[in-house]
């Protein structure tokens, strides 16, 4: 079966046990967000006890505080309401294997996946690439205690902020699922 | 209880069945991305039938194909291998319901969460509010069939994705938890 048809079939099957959530509200019902990395290991709804209606779940690689998380978050406390954010970034996370010029070198090469090695990522593919990637920040990450540290501490200090919204720094451990927090980043984002 | 200890609990009770996650591959296993909206009523993982470690979900406010999505979707393919996307945006979206005057004017007045009335948002706090909001694009949504099919296109043309990629636009009904298509934009995200 074809990706496409796999998830057209599940979604019938959602769609077929859905019940009552036809009535749930836009608003976050337990008035928070929750900014994470798109990893495919990580279920936000799972690991943090979400149902649908809960919580926003905003996610990009790395889940970091870009400016269009903070387009997202911003939104979801002036007109939805959320009171309390959450920063989850997660450990071998895709974002430390790589630098700027390293992912700028490989599409500059070819658009084709380069391969996974020990040394890091090589270009396997045959050209034409693009050149696009060097006008793009890729906010890798070197360290996850920093890299929550730094996207709390944006976010905190953004002024579109308020200061009375908690926002709590975590790092999701993908060896057990357990969520390990960051004393550093929490003591930034602690509401003022 | 407060949100972050049922958030810490929920965790914990996820950790204790996380059975044999924890060997679970970097690279998304059934090589796909979805784009969607951080809306708390969806539930990706749920409506397109994803386990753990399956696919990459990327979600901000709306789905849209902001900078930030791109940078995510093209980190997806280049390093971590999906060969598909789908953009999936939703029925009762809130970024149907201000534009971006609305919200610059909201964000101007103060810094408090706004009313949903009958007439759409007006502020109920006390200032101070801030002008940063003059200088964002809040990227907000007057037709979900044009939305998602604009965003398709931008995804579509843009010089690092290669043409290789199938690009799927739906429509989630929040209703039904249906996935409907949107055919215009999956003629635009058809695979060159």
């Amino acid at each position: 079966m074809s990706v496409l048809t796999e998830v057209l079939s599940a979604n019938e099957a959602y769609a077929e046990s859905f019940g009552d959530k036809a009535a749930l509200a836009l608003p976050p019902a337990r008035g928070f967000a929750i900014l994470t990395c798109m990893d495919a290991r990580l279920d936000p709804a799972k690991y943090a006890g979400l149902s649908e209606g809960d919580a926003h779940v905003i996610r990009n690689a790395g889940g970091r505080a870009s400016d269009d998380a903070i387009r997202s978050l911003v939104i979801s406390y002036k007109l939805l309401g959320t009171k309390e954010w959450f920063v989850i970034h997660h450990s071998d996370c895709g974002m430390e294997f790589f630098t700027d010029d390293v992912i700028r070198g490989l599409l500059a090469s070819s658009l084709e996946t380069a391969a996974l090695g020990s040394d890091g990522f090589t270009d396997v593919g045959e050209g034409p690439g693009a050149r696009e990637g060097d006008y793009i920040d890729w906010l890798t990450i070197s360290d996850q205690v920093e890299s929550v540290t730094e996207d709390v501490r944006r976010i905190r200090e953004h002024p579109l902020v308020p200061g009375r919204i908690p926002i709590h720094g975590y790092i999701y451990a993908v060896s057990t699922g357990r969520l390990i927090e960051v004393p550093e980043a929490t003591e930034v984002g602690a509401a003022r």
